[in-house]
């Protein structure tokens, strides 16, 4: 086989609404799980990233023996004055084989979801199991992503919302509209939103050590889903809150990189890995008293997992363009040819 | 502007052909040279690297405060077996204030403009100024380009070809017939091509620690382009010929995981690096009794301003196909609702 499939926007839209998006969600957090749990059959490495002052651009590459994927991904925080997206990214999936570009996707609106899923992921694992309510602190282009997340899968109902963009916030409330047994609640700042909180999960996009939650804002037996901070510079929480807290992260070479750990010394960091915790080698949580936190940045893992669930449906549903990207001369060894 | 343009294998062939080959090769050398000569702009990194027992795949991420630029680029010496190219590649064009995508373009065709253009580049500093003849070892989808690249622009017109494989060397000469003052000789072997040489390219594809070449094959006064050897554990030359050589790289971070001086001890290693020689900083050939080797692995660079200058002509010939790749959301807040 020799074609290159890709997968618009619009192809990716149409694509989830058919499967619908409660089974997207599902179907990749179960992929994402598979995945952590054959983690040294990967080849893994932090991503790269080329920072400006007003942004970064980054690649994420990660390959078993079968299959290599790589994501783009871009975070420029001021983007809205622009009325672009802060977050912008496609991927591709590739045969190890060959090295052949099997699949070049959309992924702006995937990695919404891969996101989310693994944020649920980790808090069926580490939050308390009578969790029935989460705050969510910046409610952009991420949080109806989280939101539903949570509900889908983990049946959280009440959200209790805070942005410092009101409207923003709105926009949440409106895109849940449509699922009644869904109660929002708007808070006045973020120790509103968190104080009776089970899970508190923070995603705001400025790109400074900001401290959205410090240690007056929450309480025993909490846990946190910190996924805004996700870069160098670019945090959320105070460091006392990172020391009081179990920590749990994806990737640790990438994590100390990019996550709330970088505010520790080498020295102060006692974290888990994902896997270790999927496959019960480190405990999550262990009992109801503890603040757990899972110090999310994002791994080419879980976008090499998304991106092989959409690939399973590209063929499925028999979607998707052939893109004229590869030039195969008749005889490989003659591609000066193809310009005759 | 928010459109992200896609250059398909067919249009990057018609856009070279209006362009003229000749032109191609002189345009895309002088971007190299410009970029080498500033090279302190750039953010810069060793590409990564996705191995298997079959290849390599590699992502090579670079950026100016204007611009950022990747390869995805494959390395599979079997594919020729599956009727495959060895190698593929795209390369992708970006806004670095935004994050845009402005541009996928196939660069499978260009990899070979740009390596060739390279090896122009460093033999025009590098090789006794009289040169009048190169052996070509290794006559694969890449020795057109660089027979025709020291055609056009070093006024090479004699080459000696040397390839286990006959008929690749048949088809180089077949591509080379459009230009009656190239003069080609088969030779049985790569001591017999290298003999009288002035030049030496190496280009042989094979994943392992082959000699191509040993020293008993190599003349003072000789240049040699060695051009095959670019992945660990895949060289050509025989590490006395290194040690013998004045050793020229692109960027000596990423040449001592890649190049022929992997095979050298850390403190064997003395090279001058591309944008050293250009400005100045560094010496090139001193005396007509030196081996000089430029030992190329291919570095982003030479990507990122072949890409430049194809995505001007894009924009000059108004060539490229609209890639529905980013969602714009209406508010950018709203990603979400793209799905409602």
């Amino acid at each position: 086989m020799k074609d290159t499939l890709f997968l618009s926007s619009k192809m990716i839209i149409s694509l989830i609404q058919r499967i619908g998006i409660e089974n997207v969600f599902r179907g990749i957090r179960d992929e994402i799980k598979l995945d952590y749990l054959r983690w040294d059959k990967f080849s893994k490495s932090s991503r790269t990233a080329n920072h400006s002052d007003v942004g970064v651009i980054e690649l994420m590459p990660i390959s078993d023996e079968e299959t290599f994927c790589f994501k783009y991904v871009n975070g420029h925080p001021k983007n809205n004055l622009l009325n672009f997206p802060t977050i912008m990214a496609f991927s591709v999936l590739s045969n190890m084989k060959t090295g052949l570009p099997l699949l070049i996707s959309e992924s702006t609106i995937l990695t919404g979801f891969r996101t989310a899923a693994t944020s649920v992921l980790m808090a069926q694992k580490l939050a308390r199991s009578n969790s029935q309510t989460m705050a969510i602190i910046g409610n952009g282009a991420q949080s109806e992503f989280q939101a539903l997340a949570f509900y889908f899968l983990m049946g959280i109902k009440k959200f209790r919302l805070f942005d410092i963009d009101k409207d923003a916030t709105f926009k949440l409330i409106k895109n849940l509209e449509k699922y009644p047994d869904i109660e929002c609640t708007i808070c006045e700042s973020t120790a509103d939103a968190s104080i009776t909180a089970d899970i508190v999960t923070t995603i705001t996009a400025d790109k400074c050590n900001s401290v959205i939650l410090d240690e007056t804002m929450i309480f025993p037996g909490q846990h946190l889903n910190a996924v805004g901070g996700d870069c160098p510079g670019k945090t959320e929480l105070s460091k006392n809150i990172i020391l009081k807290s179990k920590i749990f992260v994806e990737y640790i070479l990438q994590s100390q990189i990019e996550g709330e750990i970088q505010q520790l010394k080498e020295d102060e960091i006692n974290v888990s890995e994902i896997w270790e915790v999927l496959s019960g080698i480190k405990p999550g949580r262990e009992n109801d008293e503890e603040i757990t936190l899972f110090d999310s940045v994002g791994f080419a893992l879980e976008d090499y997992s998304a991106l092989k669930y959409i690939y399973q449906k590209v063929l499925e549903y028999n979607i998707g363009e052939k893109l004229d990207l590869i030039p195969f001369a008749e005889n490989p060894k003659n591609l000066f040819g193809v310009l005759l």
